[in-house]
């Protein structure tokens, strides 16, 4: 067994023992988890009243994550956050966890521990259980694909494909803070520091923070979907012209969006002026801020707006619903409509 | 955007068009869907008086797989057997199959497509439905990370550990034919043929078959689930060593196998005498013959291999379970008993 001769600083990885410390680490289970970890398939007892959601997130090293500028703890926090970000977007509740991954051979168990404990800390607050996974060798780097399984109560889940011409557009939370968290990492790996002093050491740990553990709107979404206040809604992972234009293709509609209107962070306004970026480009572009994207109808925009306030909630109005004719356009400050450009993260290009 | 200065001969990956594609192609609902690939999660209505079943597998290129030694359809199709024959090993139903993939920058989308005809080729007879997925580029090698959603009547999964002192141990089908599969295809590969002309073409393509197309066992679990004949069962993904060690430590028991009684395809034993090998070191060490093996009690024993001739399936008695501290052992011809070594595959090692 190659695994015998690694040193003690390096613990070998061995699957079955791995297996076995995963599930006497986060394997506990809820009184709906039948068999967790441990068995061919984990087995759950399915809600009653209630629809099933179920979404996949593989993320790549290299390509949604780069070990210079993350730790495996973050990696793990944030490919689950992305996964409960969907089930939120749908108005569900996020239940169980399946993870699997490809570890490169130099991986330790350590850095396997370290990726779970990432996970389970985004698992935590929303109460979301491992059940199950696969982990296996890789020959290049990290792997990680997880799927959430989640619930919505029957013929409530807030889908993409609601919005109608008239609704108003809204986000929750800022945008962009994610996108200037990544830059500023980029530029501490690569000690190409641009002006630091011009960013505040606060507004510096905000931004990265947004970046590495980004918060699913779960609260949010289930607030919308008990409210009935959407009527369409996606999760804000491509970017927001990209995210946008899925809404408008599921529901045969366009879009117009005020720039000015997007909301940004002190800390976001502060990383673009200090680099002589456009805020808003950051915002339109950026992707992975996880904050929700929905539509809800003109009638209940004043009531919408009292109720988020109360609740605690920050949303935004960005824009308004327009007819499919008239595509994905942005208006600028004097009134002129140009079309959105796409400007979001798609890994193939 | 690069993808537009590839060649005609090599199609873009564009994510969205090929998530559009693929809904066309494969995204063909049943009733029980509410929204299959195209929004934020899948939707589905959970079946009633069932419980759910969820497994996943990660196949990674070069440890999993070889593109010398199989078409990206066969991966495809080999994968969502591995996730079949987990629900297979659980008595259950599988009913979905999210893909999450990770595609080389090499890679095109023609070749995503053949991967996407293998998992459906190996879904169509088993009524599986592909409901959602993630699409994403890899730095390196092609990663395929399947999930699938089975149910079973309530209370009724076959888990591993249920078997006890006395039950019969049992296996379906043959073993080690998925080893000397690879082991052919490898030699071919390399070009380095050990006498080829001692074994016959058919014998090859049956090995071969063996290996890229492997057959998950479903009916053969929901079989044994519906007549109550199995206390425990397992696929046959690890190895017959390994994986009769799971129900073991499950279970709390021991296992004495009688290595005479595995059985053996005619194609196995003229490869391993064509090679010198021993066919039922094959058959102990092979994995991924995604066989079923289980245990049933000693009292239906006659009633159980009737049944099974009966509904023309092939199940071999190779064993008897027996007190934990006895371990696992094999009985030679001479009767004299040997602890079975570990020589399943394990990724780590």
């Amino acid at each position: 067994m190659a695994s015998q001769a690694r040193s003690k600083a390096r613990p070998p990885l061995h699957e079955f023992d791995l297996i076995r410390a995963l599930q006497q680490r986060h394997g506990r289970g809820g009184r709906s988890i039948i068999q967790g970890i441990g068995d061919d398939a984990a087995i759950v007892i399915p809600p009653r009243g209630q629809w099933s959601l179920l979404t996949t997130d593989l993320l790549t090293e290299g390509i949604h994550f780069d070990l210079k500028t993350a730790t495996l703890a973050d990696i793990g926090y944030r490919a689950t956050a992305a996964n409960l970000s969907d089930i939120a977007a749908m108005g569900g509740r996020p239940c169980y966890l399946l993870a699997a991954l490809a570890v490169p051979r130099r991986g330790t168990s350590r850095q396997v521990h370290q990726l779970y404990q990432g996970m389970m800390a985004a698992c935590r607050p929303a109460k979301v259980k491992l059940i199950g996974g696969d982990t296996s060798a890789s020959d290049h780097g990290w792997f990680v694909s997880l799927t959430v399984v989640g619930e919505v109560p029957t013929g409530r889940a807030l889908q993409r494909h609601g919005a109608r011409i008239g609704d108003r557009i809204y986000v929750t939370g800022t945008l962009g803070d994610s996108l200037a968290g990544l830059r500023l990492l980029q530029e501490s790996s690569s000690a190409r520091q641009l002006r630091p002093a011009m960013l505040s050491a606060s507004h510096r740990r905000f931004l990265i923070q947004r970046h590495l553990r980004p918060i699913a709107r779960v609260r949010e979404g289930q607030w919308l979907r008990i409210h009935r206040y959407a009527t369409s809604a996606i999760d804000l992972s491509d970017g927001l012209s990209g995210d946008l234009r899925h809404i408008c293709e599921a529901s045969h509609v366009g879009a117009e969006i005020d720039p000015a209107a997007i909301p940004l962070s002190s800390a976001c306004r502060a990383f673009a002026n200090a680099h002589r970026f456009d805020p808003t480009a950051l915002a339109l572009k950026g992707g992975e801020d996880y904050e929700l994207l929905f539509t809800g109808s003109a009638r209940k925009h004043a009531a919408l707006e009292r109720a988020a306030r109360k609740a605690g909630m920050r949303i935004a109005c960005i824009g308004t619903i327009t007819s499919a004719r008239s595509g994905i356009q942005t208006i600028g400050p004097n009134g002129k409509r140009r079309p959105l450009p796409i400007t979001s993260y798609e890994h193939f290009q």
